[in-house]
């Protein structure tokens, strides 16, 4: 019986463990204080692995068209905050990208998982809009190399896409960076604070 | 010991419930058959509870903006597929579509959570965006009545939002449906079907 019940222990906590892992989508690491608003942009690009992508639609006459699509920072944990993006342009965005490179990508911090009971639109659930412009990145250059290995490490199905799709990596050149993660509005964040955070900031994210 | 047994049992049972459930997002209605292209798309309609809104930014000159926001097309599983938005102009998305109404919303399967080991990409873990014009909701009209009941039923803390950040209602006229919920690129969908399914496709849906 008392093996039993070790079992039975094991068991309980093995199911207690997937419980608050919920779909397996918990953040690596803890979401920053709310106060550093760098460190919670840069931990909501760095955990998330997929958004809204939007683009001036080519179809829709001029219209903003958001898109849900993966993306990468980095590799797990080591994102540097630039989102890349592995697109066909048999999709529309990147077709409507390689027209007119103005584009957003929207993220939120319900994917991962530490909203708790707070609306999506509440503002302590956190969100972040990177707006820029939409490039393609050149094949065989290095940084399409350390795109595809940060692509490919989070989205491990992207390497057996299909090769006649002909599927290219984009980068999102960021000029803006939209945060809202309290009460107050906007939080001001500026593209050097975000790309440049302080290494005592940094060493909270990555 | 069989009492505690049971007890444990029952403990047991209420923890893969929770790990079954995740964080209890799961979806109330069974995924369509992605056949089922019109009953698909209302399915992520009516399951979902937030996405990205996107408009032509007023501050960032004209380029597409992404917001994170709540929304609901109706009572719990009794969505008729038209998005309404609660949001105050303290926040960009609804002062651009007051200037330019022209607007799209996305939503992905990955919040529903059926998505299982798909990527976010893959285009089995289906995704859907309405594209079309973003509208001010009268006060005190039928539409408002019904339209806040659809947004407050599916989220309560709304009705306790600050009454001097003047939130308003806002509905998405839909002109376009864009689908993917299988191989074979966009499934192409009238507004018609969107709005108006057969009797019995709807059936799956409501």
């Amino acid at each position: 019986m008392g093996m039993m019940r070790g079992v039975s222990a094991i068991f309980v906590m093995f199911l207690f463990v997937i419980a608050v892992n919920g779909r397996g989508l918990g953040p690596s690491i803890s979401k920053p204080d709310p106060a550093d608003g760098v460190a919670t942009a840069r931990w909501l690009a760095s955990q998330n692995t997929w958004g809204v992508l939007s683009t001036i639609s080519i179809e829709l006459k001029g219209a903003p068209f958001g898109n849900v699509v993966s993306f990468s920072d980095g590799l797990p944990d080591k994102g540097l905050g630039v989102p890349y993006f592995y697109m066909s342009t048999l999709d529309p965005t990147p077709r409507n990208a390689l027209k007119d490179e103005r584009a957003s990508f929207a993220v939120s911090e319900v994917p991962i998982g530490s909203c708790g009971k707070a609306d999506p639109e509440n503002p302590t659930c956190s969100k972040l809009t990177l707006t820029g412009k939409l490039k393609l990145v050149s094949r065989n250059t290095k940084e399409a190399e350390s795109a595809a290995s940060a692509l490919f490490s989070k989205h491990p199905e992207m390497k057996d896409w299909p090769k006649d799709h002909e599927f290219e990596i984009y980068r999102l050149d960021i000029e803006d960076i939209f945060l809202i993660d309290w009460f107050g509005g906007r939080k001001p964040i500026t593209l050097a604070q975000y790309l440049h955070p302080r290494m005592d900031q940094l060493a909270s994210v990555v």
